[in-house]
């Protein structure tokens, strides 16, 4: 059975892990989808980021059995013709949690140690003590999302001596929150956050779900930080949330239009801190995809147990 | 008997709460020096940053027993003058721990997540994810310094998951460290430091001696961090190591002379961030320092134990 890869650059070492460790399966680890585009047709597997996958090569992968997907949104996938064709699909839900909760955690201190303030000072070189360094212990953080991201940033949140409460659709208890509730009672708790975390998924159920009340409801020195998806919140309504100004700060790395426009409002507003989608990366995101793959292609193979992170084609994830 | 503190702009609520606890005692809270100066000669306790101490005032207070330092460096205090007449001092040794162990987890995500590149690229309107985001988590930590500060900044190392190596002269295990070793074994370690955190005290013992060797010991992607004291390490030293370089990049926060001269090389290295001495500044170090006071101040009237932070003058910490 022949696994193809589309995944660029992908180590040596692991190259040669996989082959070492399945040396009945035959790998071809191409450089893109251009490369790996003629070899779909053998393809029982196929290892990919998601974005390469249209209906026309599901039909061209007539072999096809399982895609591994090595991200985690999967906005641009034909789920419909990939169930279809009883095609599994499965992701590496959770790897982005360590490198996400480090953003989160580094831009709340940003904001809170005014690191562009101290910056510009030492562009001018000035040495000027009075900017007001905020702690970020001690305060309460609030999440929309109580996934794996959420969890590995309220893990690190408790770390910093804060309250952590959570929001979901199901509000069950999840690890690292103080308290969970459903997202019905968001109004209710949103007074208490110092910061305010968005990590939800898009889906249909959370766009556009934050209006300016949920703003307007938030205390006047609150962080708002959005790494989930850029549909969560207008434009309109972040930019009316800064300007009042109901909240103190907004820290966004998703937009509803990406990359966010060169003259779009947020660039230059001075209670917005634009980062342009990075909260995911890390140069360890690679290897990490590669293990969960490597563990679930042990499940495939061996068949004595269900793969990790299987989608469910029709919620989308 | 008599309290006089020379603490600008203690909060009412502190001063009313003093006063409550301790009804038998009378305070006179003055707005620094020049105002509490005249009240000197009646003063029991004094309470002060410690800068505002000259033999010529240790002589007019002539009631004076304890003098609580709302400070943890002394540098500028007549110890023997005030040890001749047998005065007690002590400090507020420890409260900077959580506003510099923020600072310290600050800035080594600030380096390796190029927060500098990226608040400049989003001066500039430029969407641009190419540059690497390293992350903190899973590296080592050397310590200069296992302190209270170098402890607490050592807490939220592990929380991170990084290993912690600590660095004193005694070599005494301490909480938070993996491992504690003593100064001379230095050089030995300082290849495994991702990140070299200086957390020593100014003392004769502790003035320069990191050399350029040290610096040419760590990894070329080292960060190295001083939030200790400006003349651990002389600035030629440093600047040949980010120059060379020898490491990646250096976190300043204290130096030789403070502030730091408008015209110094530090400003506008590449391989330099400077701040300006704010490592332990927080809205609650005036009422975390009073809390200190408090506790003492019980054990001080009850004469029930020893006081807490008491300085050994000869030593002057």
């Amino acid at each position: 059975m022949k696994i193809v890869s589309a995944i660029k650059r992908v180590p040596e070492e692991i190259q040669n892990r996989l082959k070492d460790r399945f040396p009945e399966t035959e790998f071809l680890f191409c450089h893109g989808i251009d490369e790996a585009e003629a070899h779909l047709p053998e393809a029982e597997v196929f290892v990919t980021y998601g974005e390469d996958l249209t209906p026309d090569r599901i039909e061209k992968a007539v072999q096809l059995k399982w895609i591994m997907v090595l991200s985690a949104g999967m906005d641009k996938m034909p789920f419909a013709e990939i169930d279809e064709r009883g095609v599994v699909v499965t992701n590496v839900r959770g790897i982005h949690a360590k490198p996400m909760a480090e953003y989160a955690l580094s831009m709340f201190l940003q904001v809170s140690r005014q690191a562009k303030t101290l910056i510009e000072q030492e562009n001018q070189h000035q040495w000027n003590r009075r900017p007001t360094m905020n702690e970020i212990s001690g305060n309460t953080m609030v999440f929309l999302g109580t996934g794996a991201i959420a969890q590995e940033t309220a893990r690190l949140a408790k770390a910093f001596h804060m309250k952590t409460i959570g929001f979901s659709k199901t509000g069950k208890d999840k690890p690292h929150f103080d308290e969970t509730y459903t997202q019905d009672r968001l109004d209710e708790f949103l007074p208490y956050g110092d910061f305010v975390t968005a990590v939800l998924p898009s889906t249909v159920e959370t766009k556009y779900i934050l209006n300016i009340d949920h703003f307007k409801a938030m205390p006047d020195h609150a962080i708002f930080l959005n790494m989930g998806r850029g549909d969560l919140v207008s434009s309109e309504v972040l930019l009316e949330a800064v300007r009042h100004p109901h909240i103190h700060h907004a820290v966004l790395d998703v937009f509803e239009q990406e990359p966010l426009p060169e003259d779009h409002p947020f660039w230059d507003e001075e209670r917005v801190t634009v980062t342009p989608h990075i909260s995911g990366i890390s140069p360890h995101y690679v290897p990490r995809g590669f293990e969960v793959f490597e563990e679930n292609l042990e499940l495939y193979l061996n068949g004595n147990g269900e793969m990790k992170n299987i989608i469910d084609l029709k919620r989308g994830y």
